[in-house]
């Protein structure tokens, strides 16, 4: 089969072999994948991975077990836990130290025709969700995991930093649940592309710094985004940090003490309800596709997606 | 009077102006006041203070229009916040952007003969509290601040890292809150002067580094603690952060989001419960203290300060 592979060097292989269907997994011909930063970032080094890349996809399952499943579009968690370790058995799977990560650890990846996942890490894409729009279920369950983990409080100045495809997810998702809302990029078309007239939309360059925000989200992707967010956010307040850089970059700790801030380390997230947002439409997922290529154009669908001017870069399998 | 100032460099003062009472406040005479690490990073350039050194005290109200103040021996909180901007009004006056802070922002400290505070930030000491204990009620007050901020669940593994003054007062708060507690320093005299027999003390050399508890504290005043913390807190855990220094080190921050680790800045805490703890001997003080001098002898107390063996070196103005 055609998958995208990293091994140093980033690859079209033609030839990789069909993944084997162990007992419990479903095998997944894939429909539309979706090019992440953290794929850009394992082309950088970050999380010494080789293996086929790619972590956010939609395809539909060809065989299982489960015959609920056979013939259904799904999406897939990216975690594969050991189900068997004392961090599994606190319910943490996500966190289990020999777990797979898809597209990070382990080897396979959803930039491939076919794929085989754990039939407990498949959510099925309701009919009113279309593919482009049920292949940022990951991400948007990434920006759904923020209102599990924060309390947005009634009245909450929320600031979101970043316009990059997280970040115009993040603002959709916590729009309906601040008091105030600004969202802050480096793009004028980007910062505009989302969102309802209630979001405050302010160019990085003209933004004034000071700790006035109860929760700054980063999403920059940039290590130096934690700075910023640091200055933003009220003594007392939350900084949410999403950004995973392979880059690490000095950083004075004294101010979380100082100003008591706490910070919380955000990643993936609630599949269900991202599926349930995307059927209900409280996200717009559209404005976020800059572009789409088959996998065998899939190095340009790379070199497209690390443009900074690119959102979301799709590699549709159907074309 | 005599007053140990830091003005680029440390020096003793002996022809200080007396301090000056402004309504609202007590004119306080000094018994004994206590160096902290803070009060060494300041010489260091920490804060950017000049003016009088020294934040933790004990002593005696000499004036007031609080007549129930007058004669008694008091604690004072460290800062003296505007009252009325909107951090104030939020009851965050601890984190005023215009406050003073006694010994680190203003000018005004605890090692001189005489101090002046705002009466609302005086705590009367019980009589069953002596002065060498009550000196310690600012950074006790400190430890107590982790319970306010982080819930210590039922079956915790608490981790405390740094065995100097600051670490080993928070070893004595939490042992009763956490299932296993683990104390871990770099000298096995300090690791044993404190707790009961169900604390845990390892050897810093000798600790295995793995990310196995629910509540890591750095209490290192090392800007390396963070990262020694970092891989000892497990997944969603909470990590502490209590260390302010002066530096700042280069530190990956991908590992909080991937391990969705909670990190809590803490600073001051609640006096009252301080003052109640040693009241009711729940932590003992004693052990902590490594030497005292006068205050013409102030010069001396921060060189013995300074040094890695000593824990907490008191100016008693009584002698």
């Amino acid at each position: 089969m055609k998958a995208l592979v990293f091994d140093g060097e980033l690859k079209l292989v033609t030839t990789h072999p069909d993944p084997e269907r162990r007992p419990g997994e479903a095998l997944i011909r894939m429909g539309v994948a979706g090019i992440c930063n953290t794929d850009l970032e394992i082309t950088r080094g970050y999380m010494d991975y080789t293996g086929v890349l790619g972590h956010e996809f939609v395809g539909t399952v060809e065989q299982s077990e489960d015959d609920t499943l056979v013939g259904k579009r799904v999406a897939g968690e990216i975690n594969l836990p050991c189900g068997a370790c004392e961090t599994c058995r606190r319910g943490l799977g996500n966190h289990c130290p020999t777990r797979e990560v898809l597209g990070m650890v382990g080897g396979r990846g959803a930039f491939a025709e076919f794929l085989t996942l754990p039939e407990a890490n498949l959510h099925v894409v309701p009919d009113d969700v279309t593919d482009d729009e049920a292949v940022f279920t990951e991400p948007l369950a990434a920006a759904c995991e923020i209102l599990r983990q924060v309390d947005v409080e009634l009245g909450a100045k929320v600031c979101v930093l970043g316009d990059g495809k997280l970040g115009l997810l993040v603002v959709q998702v916590l729009e309906s649940f601040a008091d105030e809302i600004t969202l802050v990029g480096k793009s004028l078309d980007k910062i505009h592309r989302v969102g309802s007239s209630a979001v405050q939309r302010v160019l990085a360059e003209e933004f004034e710094i000071s700790p006035r925000f109860d929760v700054v989200v980063d999403c920059t992707g940039s290590p130096s985004g934690f700075t910023t967010a640091m200055q933003l956010v009220r003594p007392r307040g939350t900084l949410v940090l999403k950004t995973t850089a392979v880059d690490a970059e000095p950083v004075n700790l004294a101010p979380i003490v100082v100003n008591e801030v706490t910070i919380v380390g955000s990643r993936c997230g609630p599949f269900d309800q991202a599926l349930r947002i995307l059927e209900e439409h409280q996200v717009d997922t559209t404005p976020l596709v800059s572009a789409r290529f088959d996998i065998a154009q899939a190095l340009d669908a790379f070199r497209t997606a690390a443009k900074p001017t690119t959102l979301k870069v799709l590699i549709d399998f159907a074309r």
